[in-house]
């Protein structure tokens, strides 16, 4: 009988940096969590504890301060910088992946006019970024979770499936409810990537406005269509949409004439509706798609 | 031996609620959560299991999305309708404590303007009331939780007292990080609450970045000093801020020449400051508070 | 218009501590959360950032990291420690209270023999403790939370008040799930802390076992008062016991024959019970506390 | 241009389920939080909203409630037992996942003795199971999570790589702090989940603490081996282990003596040390694995 040590690695988590620029008139600051992980040749260790190839998770940890200490640029070129780095220079680091979370601060007004060095947090405004690289290169995912959306009308599910433990009513006329975490990859040789954030965004936003929904499907489709087809290097987006249920409650028993719609908010059970909408050649017909 | 039943109550928490108020153009959405206590004569209860005196939890749950769909107006309005029909509704009810959270959410903009119907969570405005009440009368708090600032300059710490276990180095510049809360009172008969939090948040907020802080004491009684001299009925408020430390990293092992100063952030341990600040007589100096 | 400063203090909350005993031939391991609060003549920094009379929180920490280090006993003895050596040593601080929550952990079975030194975490057991110290003396609280009961069977909700808003159907025959969080005093000058948390723990989950519950506060009621029976010392137990919802899944519409009942297990919202249960004096009949 | 729908699914999360079975005269109850996730043909839901193909998420809940009310064995008979329901009943359902996960509860002792119909919450053991099937056949996997260990001797870390960044210190005796997390396969036509759970989680913890490791690598490969070697038909399994840091406290500026080793704990940043472990051919040498 024999054990054999398949797939492994191992790295740093939860790795939170803030830098403070105040350099200029301005300050500015940036709020990071980031986690690393190595892939390569380090069986001696899994098998003898010969740490020879291994560098600790510290100096991993010590190695994202210091380069988050620099002009970085977005989240995603520093990602790809600590993997390049990683992986250039230790020989037996064959990949490496960082994942970066960016939470953003705005500046506080103070009698209207924005403080040059003080910041609310916006809390809603987590961007991601995640690089993985090995011997093929370097592949760079953009993404984004929070944003929280509630669609007040527009909004039906009907005509759906039914087996025997079908129970739930058609609805004409719903609200709808969800949390959007999605990420994208892009075309070509991408630069800017805080405006095509900033874009994509935008897009996922203005098409769950904008979409009359039959069902958080097609919105997730056309979410993903509307980002493809407003944002032109974006190659593919996966989105993961949960259906946060709203409940209407019946206040008939209640003799109530109510001046609003009234409902329980659920936070279990939830729906989860996922999708990754790519890129076509031009020449396809938008609705053949196979 | 006797055993005594001393203080007692029950009721309901994490009642969730949402409105959609769909009659105009423009629909408004409400986000609550709410929490019910009730006191009184429940003994038999406790003693016997005879629940003749006891309105169920699950009946105060109802009563709180009944009102919730009227116009009620504020939450301080709605807290304080629900103590009454609690109290004057059930002979039993000697007092009744509504606690209600509302989160904020505002309209998503699509092509520059403001939807009728969509709407994006603002997760840092987290608005606060309870009204308490019993036979003499109710007393009305409000609040506010989650409003995360951060200090780039103008904060130093230093000439503290020591002891036996003091290690910590003088600062003469640091970063200042908190995360406010805060409940207030109101003197006389008041009104228009929400008016009154925005003024409170933004005196709030404006006194956190424009005091050099050579305390986060300092900075707590100045925020609290501005809302009593700025917001005209505000009798007492009472501050909690967390002190979220950042630690500065040396760079220095590493030979880089940072761009920016880069901290640790941690979560635990953290320093609380607490204090409240209340309106005294106007012929009061202000420096003699004692 | 004059600013007072009310009530204030401040100190250190976070603070993890893990304690490693490795002198005998079995170790031992404590895992402490400590958090600080001092009161007292600290104005000056709240009005003037003069730090002269503030003990820095940072200092706070060391001083428990450095008592946690000897042979303290219990967590109540060195809650009650630490109040005494920041009143004692430093003559601003008026004020002191320490609470102290402490996660159990045992020895792991190796070949049915328990390893002398290696342990996994029993997270139901959480002990609590707080010392209060002022001028007048110290008190101390003894505590446990994360207790989570369920009864299947003996429990009934009836003969329920009845307002406008009850739907609640009646029930002779439901689950009773609740997650014990208490709070105890003992009288005289107690000794013994872990003897008398194992003898209230005991006590209350056999009470919780063997009440056949008419309502969560009859079940409430006899917890404490089986405490106050049989754990000599303890003059007052606070307890909370949140009450989880079961509802019944009604099965009927597909058709299936259960072999179990089955419930839906909701978060929110959920009942509060709360009471205080005292030693009263021993001549009094047990049936009549007022 | 044109968007193409890739990758798609939906289903539900956060189904709760409590079981009680009361048929016996001692009771027995399930605590069950489960996971939908269907793939198939529902194209036409994500292009127009024509829902016809698409079970609502609401019908895979109720599938769950009733497929758990029946004498459903262990969770990953139910997971595959969901699994095959989906896939079978609906032709438009090409692959069905169900992931659940199962907290344990144990009769509390009165008087010594287990109670027929009271238990308590045991939250460090979490079963794991989930079922993934599609055309060609289903897969199971079991593991477990929540699982915390604590090595008080026994441990080092030296002779690593250095890199420009390395600060750290070797240690040749620490503390070892992990929670475990593992999932595995087994081979053949495996039936007895439950006691193979026992085996492994046994194995699992038996090997943390009878290794003397050099490196948390070194202890997952021989906690993954000793799985390999004593439970027969495990194929592979995976073990994702953190790395929660223990820093001492440097008690020397303080003058105490202490009568522990006591360590500050870190809940951020975290290492993570992954690795599978396989079973390979018999007639292999061990250390030979590639």
């Amino acid at each position: 009988m024999t054990a054999i040590l398949a797939d492994h690695g191992y790295g740093k988590a939860g790795i939170r940096v803030g830098d403070v620029h105040r350099s200029g008139a301005e300050h500015r600051i940036r709020d990071l969590t980031v986690r690393t992980t190595l892939t390569g040749r380090f069986e001696d260790s899994y098998f003898t504890g010969d740490n020879s190839t291994v560098l600790p998770t510290d100096s991993q940890k010590n190695a994202v301060q210091a380069h988050a200490a620099g002009d970085f640029g977005d989240i995603e070129d520093l990602a790809a910088a600590l993997t390049a780095y990683f992986v250039d220079s230790q020989d037996v680091v064959e990949g490496a992946c960082v994942h970066i979370e960016e939470r953003a601060w705005q500046a506080v007004d103070v009698d209207g006019k924005p403080a040059p060095d003080c910041f609310q947090a916006v809390p809603d405004l987590v961007r991601l970024a995640r690089a993985e690289r090995d011997a093929a290169g370097v592949r760079i995912t953009s993404g984004l979770r929070g944003l929280r959306l509630f669609k007040s009308a527009g909004s039906e599910f009907h005509g759906f499936r039914r087996d025997r433990y079908t129970t739930l009513a058609e609805a004409t006329d719903r609200v709808l409810v969800t949390e959007v975490q999605a990420s994208w990859t892009r075309a070509g040789d991408p630069t800017d990537w805080a405006a095509a954030h900033r874009e994509v965004r935008r897009h996922l936003t203005e098409a769950f406005a904008e979409t009359h929904s039959l069902a958080l499907q097609q919105t997730l489709f056309a979410m993903g269509e509307r980002v493809i087809e407003h944002v032109r290097d974006v190659a593919s987006i996966k989105l993961t949409l949960p259906n946060q249920h709203h409940i209407p409650i019946d206040l008939a028993p209640f003799g109530v004439a109510p001046a609003a719609d009234v409902f329980t908010v659920l936070d279990e059970p939830y729906g989860v509706i996922e999708g990754t909408v790519t890129r076509g050649p031009d020449n396809r017909d938008l609705k053949d798609r196979t």
